[in-house]
């Protein structure tokens, strides 16, 4: 790291700092300005929060050299790391649509769902057991009852099943049902919760939260990694800005930063973060043009019905379009889409 | 709430809208101008979000009336509500300085800043027994340990007690020891932990989430009084911008808001808004003008050996010319801050 | 518009409300609920502002039905507007691509930048004789002798001319040059620009404000039209964000958006949105996957020695790439890359 | 500046920038880590932007240690500055309010809002002749006749004038009739008029771009000093965030942070934040206690006949019961308000 004194900083205030450092295990190198002296300090970086150098008297700032985060570089992991979800490869040449409803509203409703998305080509089914909902008075999900609808649906057309864990407390009842346990945006730092799914057998979804910085995200998914799961998915959803007109901002920018900074997958959720359907198949398709190696797309047999966040799903027919479109695009890039199993 | 109907939207999807407005039961009126067709519906809104009305055919945009959260509204109850903290009230014309370290570090640690802080005249002592930290590799608690020492502050000093609960699993362990239960802003849409916190009999602090709107922080308050606990305080503590010399930037407005659109307390939290010591006093100064009713300040025997937070941290002496001015800015409001009890 | 009255106001308040709103000429309607009374509002949208409404004793809040622009509306016209820039059409099926360097510093880098742009496939060059930096000291543009060199590559290769002007006195001397004037980022509400731009015969690219809601974006081209200048295409080139890796947050999503809301053709600009070359490329395919109608690409012969942005800057070899990539993206959705066209 | 060499960036590449660095004139330091290689570079830090290190092979990133503005830090000068508007002074012990209606709109509501404001303790009058208005059908200003009114409104009270000074080509008619210039928000990056206001001999307020950073906005400042003209005013008023219930979020803490980074005085602009009347108050005490050496307050003879931004107007009385709160917060900081001289 550098260390930057004030123009003020007198050669005691300076001494005071390098001893610190040494004292922690760095190696030191001062360096003196006209305006400025400066201190380059090597060694772990991870140490580095914990000094408190910019309460020093004399410190004007600190400035990091490394990434804080390990596990999730690509320094550490120059290849691509590809999640297995049974026979499904996320992360290589083919990209896995998860499509479904927001939420399990019932059995009618979820294995309608499975069967049109499955038809369409999707290869995994989404669908919310455990819901947070911004109010106390909507709709909270219908836990392990959902849960078990979603195994199903899964038995009855081989898809792979995406749900949302909460709570920490929650995690083995999702995980018995789940394929793919799904930490929502809300929850990016949840700490606990990271620690706890850090000990499932299971791949893990990320979601961006809503205003986490793609290094905050990075760090979040250290902790999963840390606590020894390297199964981790990160899943941009939309960032919060002063833009209204969307639900939130997708920042699509964030799937090729991702590939570069990091050797894990990315997908992304456009219908979360746009808010709209009639805009969700185009922000899809740009996922896509953009790398991202899969997608969260909601779909509900009739969204106007929908207990939860129908104005963002697309009907079984505006899907259906969306996923030919999908296939050409990836196919400019030497990608295809993967490709549902019978049962 | 108003509905506003598309500029091509026919009599069909007109109607199929008016009845289920009806169905729901709310009671309808259709103004049709030259340019739209807007539906005006009075009933249940906490009904709203489940209804998907933005996803029917025909429909342009809703506009809620009503404001989405009840019992914490100013319309529910006309007075500004006072918590009470054991025989402190916050809320009422007394202004409550809560302050103490970022984390409970050790016993010597502990107790040297409980006794200054008394001594500079806060009546609350706050410090981190849990740790929420953005990187795995951080210092992250003395837990339990940091809980009790906590408390034997408490024996010594008179101070009441404020520190923060991580996970609904931690509840009955925190609320055993704590005065005052904090929700900190990671956690204000952590429903679960919401929900539970409901349940305990104790006031509790929900920091503003670094992205929240001001409305989804109510609903978080209102998410904790549906669940039967009315002792809530709101704490703003900065919010995300592209602004990156601060490390947020308080948002000081949200004080007079809230006391215009809900009855809740409202305290400030200038030190992790602001991320540097140097700007703390001020900002400081700027929330007891701007109406609060309380501060939560981070005082620090030695910031720079802190292991959480140092730059933030006021020394004593820096806190204690603090404490001068803020008594004298209450005065100018016909306020002033509480006064320490002895033992 | 929706007129809302406080839950306190009397029938003294709403009186006075409804008197003001006949007297601008507005039909209203009054609708009393139990919590709430709401005036329905028929007139002219574009006076709302002027009006003063939610300053008068008891109103709560006014909501607008009507977006406040007209002529930018997609409901004023329907079919997309397709700009003629001479024999090419910016609009249409066919996607036009910019491309040059950030700024125009010598024959040799202008000519030899033009060459190569047009040999990977560019129809049109852009180039900046004027420039707006954020320092004092830096490099501002090389002024008139700038856009001669422009006319100049445009005599030798047939590409299209676009630049920047930047402000209202240099407006008829880069007309003299230019095919397609720029309106940059920190000019979108330049109030007295935008009239007086609308007063030429000249394309007119308007960069969204990197603040500026949609809203506001299509207000600045209402700006143009209302002064008689029809020919305004739109170019999305980032917002700002909190997030700092890249410069700013490519806000794609705006495309579509522009396109459900205007008739007016919308353009992208990767480079200046995400700031490092290496990002840009994918996001340009990416925004073509997303509808965007044209890109505006910065490439330098050798960006390292660039004088204005060259770490955003694609190298020529980069760019021949992405144009084939681009090509293959707009086949997907029926349609190609326009054809520069021979001299 | 430190430059961070990628962790596979080979000697070769180091080499090209050390050559690079060298030949612009800088002293370079190499330091090999075991993870990556920096340079540390001294020299002219106003080169830096234009040497595009970044899109050099093998750079990771580079990393500015000094400010890139000069004669407006602190550095520069150790003192703050105090500017005199005629007999007043602004920096110094005196806070000067500023108030006045949004526009000018007639004779009688300019002569009565100068009466009015005066009366109350205000030193300056505020209003717009020229009106930056995002919609062009709304009231645009009273031009040249405004200006005549606020000259009038002076020699009646001897209240200082304040005006908007919107375009380059505007300057000599405004500076002809105001004591003080003001360059709006929209206007912050509008580097011809930065230059323009530069040469004359008037105080000038730069108000904060509504998304700029405190350093864009000292970069503002820069263009008018390095120009000549030092008598600079930075203004507050408010930047876009998320949050919409406010028009915009007022950064309370640029006023302590301009003080650190800058001898230049800066002031306050409570209304155009805010946006509602009802929250400008507090927020105006606030900004003297958070150190502000003045204010620029909207105050209507009648807020909802106001042809501009009534919504955010202070009525009289309110107006007059703010001063007596202002009066007492400033004394508690050892300042007092400035005192309106007779005629």
């Amino acid at each position: 790291m550098i260390v930057i004194m004030g123009h003020r900083a007198d050669d005691n205030k300076i001494e005071v700092v390098l001893e610190r450092l040494k004292k922690a295990g760095f190696k030191t190198h001062l360096s003196r300005g006209v305006e400025r002296t400066i201190i380059g300090a090597i060694g772990d970086r991870t140490r580095m929060a914990d000094l408190a150098l910019e309460a020093m008297p004399g410190v004007e700032s600190v400035v990091p050299i490394l990434q804080p985060y390990k596990l999730a570089s690509r320094a550490f992991k120059e290849e691509g790391t590809i999640v297995k979800i049974g026979d499904l490869e996320l992360g290589g040449s083919e990209i896995q649509v998860m499509a479904g409803p927001c939420a399990v509203e019932s059995r009618e409703q979820l294995l309608e769902s499975a069967r049109l998305v499955k038809a369409a080509g999707a290869t995994m089914l989404r669908g919310g057991a455990f819901k947070p909902r911004t109010s106390p008075y909507s709709f909270q999900g219908l836990e392990e009852e959902g849960l078990k609808l979603l195994a199903e649906a899964r038995d009855l057309t081989g898809l792979k099943i995406v749900t949302e864990v909460m709570d920490a407390s929650t995690i083995p009842m999702v995980a018995e049902y789940a394929d793919v346990l799904q930490i929502g945006t809300r929850n990016m730092q949840n700490f606990f919760l990271l620690r706890e799914v850090a000990k499932v057998n299971k791949p893990v979804i990320l979601k961006r939260g809503v205003s986490a910085t793609i290094e905050e995200w990075l760090m979040a998914a250290e902790y999963i990694m840390a606590g020894g799961n390297y199964n981790v998915i990160l899943c941009e959803r939309g960032i919060r800005t002063y833009e209204t007109f969307t639900r939130n901002t997708l920042d699509l920018s964030a799937v090729p930063v991702i590939k570069h900074l990091s050797h894990l997958p990315v997908i992304v959720d456009p219908s979360h973060a746009i808010g709209k359907w009639r805009f969700v198949a185009p922000m899809a398709a740009a996922a896509v043009a953009a790398g991202a190696d899969g997608l969260l797309i909601e779909v509900h047999p009739n969204p106007a019905e929908a207990l939860c966040d129908g104005p963002q799903s697309l009907t079984p027919s505006n899907f259906e379009a969306l996923m030919k479109e999908l296939n050409g695009v990836a196919g400019v890039f030497g990608r295809r889409l993967g490709v549902p199993q019978g049962i």
